[in-house]
């Protein structure tokens, strides 16, 4: 099945875009929390490399609580699952980092989702975003999927510059170098409707 | 051996279709409270992204309570365990999603079960119902176990179209989108004899 | 070692039927509790599946203690520990279900086993017995180690009906659907001499 | 290296019989406690089944402490850690468990061994001693290694007799059925020297 | 991607040579700190033996905390996470050693690293550093991302006297054989610009 | 690298020698304590075995802690880490218990290790050394790193003797059959210089 791009209106959910044998394609990643004691579980079929995209994502949230607007109370009492559709295809790599990212922070913050935005990019302990492969069949898979925004990691500018003009037309782009310019550009001022009431 | 339809005096037991080498069946999903700190245990000789279809169920459940009418803290008093028969028989695959959430909100609130009515579809932990594969032999199963009644993925509205008219007389069929709808469908507001006491 | 039937004054010893690759034969299923917590551990060179066996019957009996005669507290203040001699041989499949499940409740009420029995069967949560294979090598067994009654599956019953009627002289076969009519056969009223006093 | 037998002056030492590839010989079996939770672990480069042996044997003291003379708080306040030498060779199998469970009634009792004794026997949960395998070899390796003493199941006996009664001059032979006459013929009341002084 | 040189205005990353099948290369070391119990996590695809670095680098501070100016009440009320970037390049081998120490006291006490600063060497825990292969490779790395500076184990000296002069233009080389050496010359006395204030 | 005999000022390091694919050499074992609860961690790309000699050699400290002179509390209030550079040899076998042993005894009484000393000796819980192979290959190798005096097992001394006496010249041996022997000449009166100040 190829995915389309959905409303945003869940908190959690941001659409990603992979790379796999077949093509390029969206994928979203989903993030939900319940009452608990700040462990992360995960499911989705995934690598390892995937899983620890999660775990550095976490850590990064964790020290950085602050600069997202997050009450660090809400990190040690709160849970926190992640998982990715499609059970069926197994998925790995780094690339999906930032878009995990943005899904915690989204969750923590109940802010929204930006509409008909994708991401791609591995990210850093150090707050750095760095370039991943497969821009070209990410781009293309991304307008199939009506599409309209793309953040990518300054790096991968030059991949852009390779492609066809009118592949892109449609498409806005968004450089980014660091892992708060990525909020910044993702997530919204306001709360999603029924957004959960945390702590 | 094939199984058939069974009646539905015991909370969590629902039955789902499985698509397997040897063609499609029906399958049980049961699931048990027991006093405990709400842990999730499964049986039922399952491969991994099965396994995680039920981690993800019961973390949608943790996040959603109210909105099936669940008490919270039985989520944290009680441990559920989740079992597929038959134990001779390697099942995988995210296919069972919509089958373990309803058993799981079952047991939760001691509703009864529709009677004859099986289902299968992806879960995902934004409340969405993503489609399967495998549609035409599940639904020749569930007629020679004497099911009536079927809830699939909307997405799966064409796999239905494609089979002989014929095959599908005597068969409902429910579409939906949403998680919520599952739940709405498959059980009654009535309980179950004996419902267990919880908390 | 072609095993013979044993005598029934210890609690939590049940005789099994189990098929292996060189014909029937019998097994004992044993159980013993110790002070502790309510863990379950389990030895005997057990394949997945076998385990899983042990893990539904003490789920089962958690959800169902009273029905049992099982004072509730035991469950939480005794660990349990299960083992299927013959440590050499490595063991598997779902068929000594209702004889893990005989067993455990014998050690919980310290009841007696009935004397010259033994027995095949799946386990599931929702209380049913299920057929396995293997009938006619296992009776064979059955008869060779001195059994005299059987309990079996209903849906078993047609493979009885396949065997010369002169292989089955001397034999009870008690035809079962559920778990609880396991127990009221298995096990007699009386307590094993030297019943371990439990809280 | 060929072992020989050794004094037996420290609790928890006893000898044991083992098959190898290369022929029969003995083998020690050591423990020895330190004050913790009661917690069993177990080295000496061991597969499972042989592990196992040591879980079982543990399980069985716990459930008949009284009958062994232990005091059940030694067993709560004391770790016990098994090993095996000679780390460099792999060891497996069940026919080690009445030698474990020796070992461990004498670390708990501070009882002293009987001197020029060895033994070989599959131990079950029901207290039963079980036959094993390469008696023969077994016997010949006790015979070189100056042991004057054995102790075998029962079950077993049928194997001596087929032995040229030449090899088995200076062997004094204990068939048992239980393992409580193990205990018995094994532990002399006599503590050892320096016994530790528990709780 | 080749990487280059970073500036040092965040505490925990320190920049490492490594020796790869298609040549040298730097990677970065990345630790970051949260609140909680003192573990250490780590992720970046990474095998045992660097595991393992990363396990030592701590257990060594934790022994000298007061020697590296680290409050010990920080190592047991924070996590730290070590990261070494990119997902997609498995690595191994105990060659961080220095860097992961370095990163680690970086990082408990928010001292600035020494900027077109790099290293490589194994760590024990006796505080000796051990010389490590791949010199001249990780040697013409640094250059090319713009290091200036290099600490190596003394006795890898040897090794830099084999490179063709030329190609040393421009590096300064420190010799150690100290991990106290070590952190001497790679953290400046100064705090980084918003040093996280901990405890 | 070929290894050195190194100076002893730094407690829990003692030199052991071991017996590779391409020959003798000396390898280092080191210990160290840091404030916890009395786990144990091990380092170095170590198998199985050479891991079980940690914890025999753990296990029988705890257990004859006064015979050593080490303070029981010591033993719970701090954890030890266990390292065996170079992490790029992977290490395996049971020879390095008696060195294990040492190492331990001094990090926790923080006793000096003889100068120029090494050993080879596998370990039991009974408190026997036990002989162990390669011995020609390690004593030619414990020359070459300039050793002076060596620990063996009682057992092991044959092997010696099939040595050329001028091999020999320069090397002291003491033979052991005790592993209070073992620390009795391995350790000195001293305690180290900077010794840590324990509890
Ligand atoms: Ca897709
Ligand atoms: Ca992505
Ligand atoms: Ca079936
Ligand atoms: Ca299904
Ligand atoms: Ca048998
Ligand atoms: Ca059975
Ligand atoms: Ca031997
Ligand atoms: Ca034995
Ligand atoms: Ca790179
Ligand atoms: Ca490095
Ligand atoms: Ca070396
Ligand atoms: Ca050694």
């Amino acid at each position: 099945f190829r995915d389309k791009s959905e409303n945003n209106d869940v908190a959690g959910v941001v659409t990603g875009l992979a790379w796999t044998s077949v093509g390029g394609d969206i994928l979203f990643i989903e993030s939900i929390l319940s009452k608990g004691k700040g462990t992360l579980s995960i499911t989705g079929n995934l690598g390892t490399v995937m899983k620890e995209s999660a775990t550095i994502a976490l850590q990064y949230i964790k020290s950085n609580a602050e600069e997202f607007g997050i009450n660090p109370e809400i990190l040690e009492k709160y849970n926190v699952h992640i998982h990715v559709p499609e059970g069926a295809t197994p998925k790995d790599g780094p690339s999906a980092g930032i878009t995990m990212l943005t899904s915690l922070v989204s969750s923590y913050t109940q802010r929204k989702v930006k509409n008909k935005l994708a991401m791609t990019g591995e990210i850093t302990l150090r707050g750095k975003v760095l370039p991943v492969g497969g821009i070209k069949e990410k781009i293309l898979a991304a307008k199939r999927a009506n599409i309209k925004e793309i953040i990518l990691c300054k790096d991968n500018e030059k991949d852009i510059l390779e492609i066809k003009e009118s592949y892109l037309k449609g498409l806005t782009f968004n450089y980014v170098t660091d892992m708060k310019q990525v909020i910044e550009l993702a997530l919204t001022k306001q709360k999603v409707t029924n957004a959960k009431k945390l702590i």
